[in-house]
């Protein structure tokens, strides 16, 4: 790799403007191809529409598992296959309700939804509600036999919607294992977006075995505001809180991979893929029909072109991504027994909007070699960014793979539909979304070209 | 200005990690304020959907007018009237229709839309069509009695929109008078779109007094593809077209300025703008609602934090963008006429999505002293752009102002809804919303601290 960097180095020093000739004619006809013959947002129409939600472990996920495995088959690739991996079963079970009971006064509904994962209420929960804005204040209040509701927002001053969400997200992760340590019997969490609306966003929690379980669920933030101010009037008002979700055993289910093998350095693995499974309120077209689609493009794509890399491409939709990471998890897992040798893996997990660029995760030498391409994707406003990646199913192949990359969106609308009911078709630009397909082919291109 | 020109170039050179430490704090707040506290989405929740469509001499034309006025007079400012402008009044009349005639078979419905400012047909109009995608062809082809029907279509390959846009554009402002010169007798013209679908996009076209007037329709994209390939199987169908359009005489409208008076430097103007009017097919959230609220924002942003300006700063709601540009003719002519000292004029009219910048029309010397706020802008991922403005309200202002600045969105969403139907308020992000009004404060900001 070295040789090739400094080659490009003298390359960009001696003459600025014509460095890769080739590679701007080339990355041009890839964009055409994804503007002109994009099949992404028919893809997307096609997966929202007639299959819809795809939780983990649902006849809907397994529906979205053949279809993935459908599309890559007609695609020509030299090698699609499933790979098994067994996943969790979480389901909601009947709509949820709550409401907040004030003595002498009419119930005031709230719109809530269980959280993923969570057990139910054994019937109607009933108990008194805490609000907690902090950990500290956690700490501080007596929450024993009571429910607590956290409701600490995400922070609207932040630019980036997705540092807002990370440094919110630790009340719905963790936060009924920290009140039932203290006592709690439930948990009401602010719904994780920077909207004032009635939609319930769910999304992962978790409990330690060694914790009492406790129902908890999502709340709306125009819910969660309604709750904080009645506190303000009656801090002894009660909430009733009714689920019926329920764990069930694992099943089995597949992350669906195709494979264009390398010409030249075959050993020599770029990954690239989003997540099959969704949340179930919606027909999830951001989180993450949208990557699905473009993954499956990325490939359309380089066949239609007749391009033969030199390295193997390998496109994988993931199982279990929201729940469990079962299929990250699968697939590192193998790559390191078969001692795979991997370049990078690529996830497009940023909802599907404006694509910004690549994060990257990788030794300072690996992203130097990459910023080398900057001039290539500028004309695309994309950029590469030296950044933390933020893709689930490829954490687990950190010291695997040498980079690891997540496409960078515009995300000032993603948490407004994010796991929640709005997350549909209607929401997704068919430009912007070609846009991310051309933008993931055009890395694939570069990192096969040049290596890592 | 050399001077301090000079003086930032040096402050820049000398360390670039400090430059502007309070200017960094008071754009961070002005963000805050409009992030925390921002009233624009909540201002254009209303005007969509208590004013709506507001196509200049109709009655929510003035109706947004008084609006205006009233939102500005609320915000305490130091002077806030309105200035005369006559302007056009054209209406649709009844709901234009249009078929496609084949013999012995049944008629096929179109998509069509009157283009604004174009007449009526009397009656039923029916003839040939001749399709043409170049001005080359309106040359070769015998279109002498017939419909021409303008299919160029916007570039799918341009990254920048509104680019394809403009390069489009020719077809539906002049096609008429080009048409009619060739002995033509109406025209059709594809919808100024990137998308595939059933809506037509109205736009002003023109005509030229010493050439015939023929009807002209604006046609939506998936009926001008159905209709060229019927040309193809028949080539001579006839169309048939019906619409009740009528211009009549011009009517009194107004600018609506507010105005905060310089403490050092009163006779220096800065002029923040977009404009009131709209098309007529729906309420117009995006083109230009969101320009209008922003603007508005920009004052009471500067109001609530208190801020005192050293130079004038002065927002203006256009009246007549859209078809005759009166407002901002008037306006400049105004200025001119009172010998007013402009340093700039700053416009947002770009649709009301993710603010990405600013478009500087200035002196090569203006613009590079703007180039110096870059630094500041970046957090905001703002950026300072030396291309032509865009801003139609503000092109009179040419050789009065020192610097015509456009304010530059993601623009790939644009032209989907742009002057059709689908233009409501359901398509703008508050967050981005909020993020364009704080873009254009900070502008105003700069400006006025460091002159031009």
């Amino acid at each position: 790799m070295l040789t090739v960097l400094t080659l490009l180095i003298t390359v960009v020093t001696v003459s600025a403007q014509v460095v890769f000739p080739d590679d701007s004619a080339q990355i041009r006809h890839l964009y055409n191809e994804a503007l002109d013959h994009g099949q992404s947002y028919e893809n997307l129409r096609y997966l929202t529409s007639h299959i819809g939600a795809r939780l983990s472990g649902s006849p809907q996920a397994e529906k979205a598992v053949l279809w993935a495995k459908l599309k890559m088959d007609a695609l020509g690739l030299d090698h699609v296959y499933l790979q098994e991996v067994m996943v969790p079963h979480w389901i909601r079970g009947a709509k949820e309700k709550a409401a907040i009971v004030i003595t002498g006064e009419p119930k005031i509904s709230m719109d809530v939804c269980a959280l993923g994962g969570s057990i139910a209420t054994a019937g109607k929960l009933r108990a008194q509600v805490v609000e907690v804005r902090s950990w500290k204040e956690l700490d501080e209040k007596d929450v024993k036999g009571k429910i607590v509701f956290f409701n600490r927002a995400m922070n609207p001053e932040e630019l980036e919607t997705f540092k807002a969400y990370l440094d919110a997200n630790d009340q719905r992760s963790t936060g009924a294992v920290e009140a039932a340590k203290r006592g709690a019997i439930g948990t009401l969490v602010r719904s994780l977006t920077l909207s004032k609306d009635n939609l319930p966003h769910t999304g992962a929690m978790s409990y330690d075995d060694k914790i009492a379980k406790i129902p908890s669920a999502a709340i709306s933030t125009n819910s969660a505001d309604k709750l904080s101010s009645e506190l303000k009037l009656s801090p002894n008002l009660t909430v009733e809180l009714e689920m019926g979700c329920e764990q069930l055993p694992d099943v089995k289910s597949y992350n669906v991979i195709g494979e264009i093998r390398g010409s030249k350095y075959p050993e020599e693995i770029i990954t690239v893929g989003a997540h099959i499974d969704s949340w179930d309120l919606a027909e999830a077209a951001s989180d993450d029909g949208s990557g699905f689609v473009q993954t499956i493009e990325v490939m359309r794509i380089i066949k239609a072109m007749g391009i033969h890399p030199e390295r193997t491409i390998r496109a994988i939709l993931y199982i279990n991504e929201e729940n469990g990471n079962r299929g990250g998890l699968k697939y590192a897992e193998t790559a390191k027994l078969a001692g795979e040798n991997h370049l990078a893996v690529i996830e497009q997990d940023a909802g599907g909007f404006m694509p910004k660029g690549f994060r990257i995760e990788a030794s300072p030498q690996v992203v130097a070699h990459m910023q080398l391409w900057q001039r290539l994707l500028q004309p695309y406003q994309l950029h590469i960014l030296a950044f933390k990646q933020r893709g689930i199913d490829i954490v687990p192949m950190k010291n695997i793979a040498k980079a690891l990359i997540s496409v960078e969106c515009e995300d000032q609308r993603f948490f407004d539909i994010h796991h929640s009911a709005a997350d549909t078709f209607d929401k997704i630009s068919r430009r912007e979304l070609e846009l991310g397909g051309a933008s993931m082919v055009t890395l694939v291109y570069l990192i096969d070209k040049y290596g890592l």
